[in-house]
């Protein structure tokens, strides 16, 4: 089975470099099929999303990602920067940074201390891009020790929990739409923020008594405003308000979170490590958002998630909308959470892997070593 | 070289079942090599110490252990709980919980969160000999994906930092011969706290100019003399003060800490994870003595180092007359700390693993999986 494995992984490689990979924008190291070093590649992509999706500040219809491959040994590790445009990467940034990185310097793919801490001080910023080494370097080593990364990290996948499908901001009739099909799913997640809130909650209700979430995207500006309608949602069934008011209302926030009957989670405002000991010292959320953009991959998600928990803190894990590859790689640490908001690869038509499945709303991981993805 | 391995361990399973486990206090599964259960054993120990060794508090010759194996698959896990007496746990009281673990109940050995989530919950307390079980799961776990734990934390053996040698209190002409005997060392750590505090440091700068830290093991009660000491022992070339005060004393701590020239670690002051979030919140220690016989093994201690590090505390892994053990499972997570003190099994005499080594002053990490070790 040892074998099996590595012959599929050495096919798998070979299907990257024949289709995935060319044409392709490419570091100064181009892929030699069992090559004792670290090679890099990448290219970009862009996602086409299934619907028009609408949040607090816009609209929008496609996403640009970066597709990113490690490879060493003959093992192929794949990897993905998500950058919806209001974030600010972009092909370019994202180019711009990886084409500084190199990775045939180090002699050990294991070595993930010193190589993270080296990209991530390259420049600052750049977190998806960042974020996109880190997914292919734990899907390559995962892949050369045989193992899912659920399991390294000691995981039960059984304890995956269900994700929420978001329905974004839209008229009634395209609300009541898209909530019947969703209908599949255990618990919705309902942005919100402009000036339908009631009308958006009210139209799901209509179709469905689920559990719910929900997402203003900093839509709220007035404390009060929030205050009541955390009471109201409580009462509608929402279980969670993610990042309800702007992140820079820090006292509204802490004030909020110490008044609100549902817990309110930083996304927004926090972004990394640091953020997030500054929002437990302050008080200024009940819980955090990790999202592997955010947090420049799995490596600080994960210490990030431990000190969530050490804290008391509730923990979604959330994401862009990305493929397969990098919505699988954060339901690696699922287990660990809360709640999950892991329906990125589910909104998009062009999706080129295939991995975590939800069935019957519920995240299941594929029993795979490293992340978990193959191409679809 | 992987069956090369496998043939190993299935060796090193059938020693132990001849040797180390007979005679043996056994949970109630025997061992049946090859089992595809989570096989659990254990055996009271007593380590004989080289020299007569002496603290603020007590003297004494010798170390009351607990040795545990666990077994899967024909493959064996080390795991070592130490009990110095002053610390409350003991043969009897390790013997009455470990007895009451039932590992045979969990199909996966991988599922550590569970699992060590459980024994954690069996009683309060029993730090020592929850560590036991964490790092005989640790060394499994590590050998069935045929990695040291240093590659599967990311983490680069070469950064392993140098070990202190610990220089107990005693007559100025034994701290003499003490010291002549540790000069192979490149880091000494003296024990202080009682009434020849500066006796024993000037008998030390008397053979040797090597760089000193300082253990008043909270012998220290009166915050004033505290300051002064450490501005001297600054000028004396001591690199940091290790629980200078009572535990209990936090306001003086906190006091000392902000004053200090030298950084005040805490090691009675800090045994777990919430603990340490109180002592960053508080600023009663610039930084934490991490220990595997108080953090309950090394998962929670691995978690404590990156909190410690994001709260910007200073780290050093220390332990307790161990054998290598649990010294090396230790010392497979000392790239990441600041300083270490991991010489316990340097000072019994009747080691029965081989695992770390000291050359040059520095730790030097075994190049085997799991935690490293193998029986001497």
């Amino acid at each position: 089975m040892s074998s099996d494995r590595r012959q599929f992984l050495t096919h798998a490689a070979a299907i990257a470099g024949a289709s995935l990979m060319t044409p392709t924008i490419s570091s100064a190291h181009p892929a030699v099929s069992g090559s004792k070093r670290l090679l890099f590649r990448y290219r970009p992509y862009t996602l086409a999303l299934k619907h028009v999706f609408t949040v607090a500040a816009m609209s929008r219809t496609t996403t640009p990602v970066m597709l990113t491959e490690v490879e060493y040994d003959g093992v192929v590790g794949y990897g993905e920067a998500s950058m919806p445009p209001y974030l600010g990467e972009s092909h370019a940034t994202a180019e711009a940074f990886l084409s500084k990185v190199d990775l045939a310097k180090y002699p050990d793919p294991f070595d993930l201390e010193r190589i993270i801490a080296d990209i991530d001080a390259i420049a600052p910023g750049n977190p998806a891009a960042k974020a996109s080494i880190d997914i292919a370097l734990h899907d390559l080593i995962g892949k050369l020790v045989g193992q899912p990364w659920f399991r390294l990290w000691g995981l039960d996948a059984s304890q995956a929990p269900v994700t929420t499908f978001t329905i974004g901001i839209d008229k009634a009739d395209v609300v009541r739409e898209k909530t019947k099909e969703a209908l599949g799913f255990k618990m919705l997640k309902v942005k919100l923020g402009k000036d339908n809130d009631r009308e958006m909650i009210e139209t799901i209700r209509s179709i469905t008594d689920m559990p719910l979430t929900a997402d203003p995207n900093q839509g709220w500006k007035d404390r009060a405003y929030a205050a009541e309608m955390a009471h109201w949602l409580k009462e509608q069934g929402v279980l969670y308000i993610e990042q309800p008011m702007p992140k820079d209302r820090l006292d509204d926030l802490a004030w909020l979170s110490a008044h609100s009957p549902l817990p309110i989670l930083g996304d927004e405002g926090i972004q990394r490590l640091p953020d997030l000991i500054k929002a437990h010292e302050r008080g200024t959320y009940n819980g955090v958002v990790i999202k592997l953009m955010k947090t420049t991959g799995l490596r600080e998600a994960h210490t990030m998630i431990r000190m969530a928990i050490a804290f008391g803190m509730k923990v979604l894990f959330g994401c862009m909308t990305e493929t397969s590859c990098a919505v699988t790689a954060a339901a690696q640490l699922s287990p660990l959470v809360d709640w999950a908001d892991l329906d990125g690869n589910l909104l998009i038509s062009n999706d080129i892997y295939d991995g975590v499945r939800v069935v019957d709303g519920k995240l299941v991981l594929p029993d795979r070593p490293g992340i978990g993805v193959v191409k679809a």
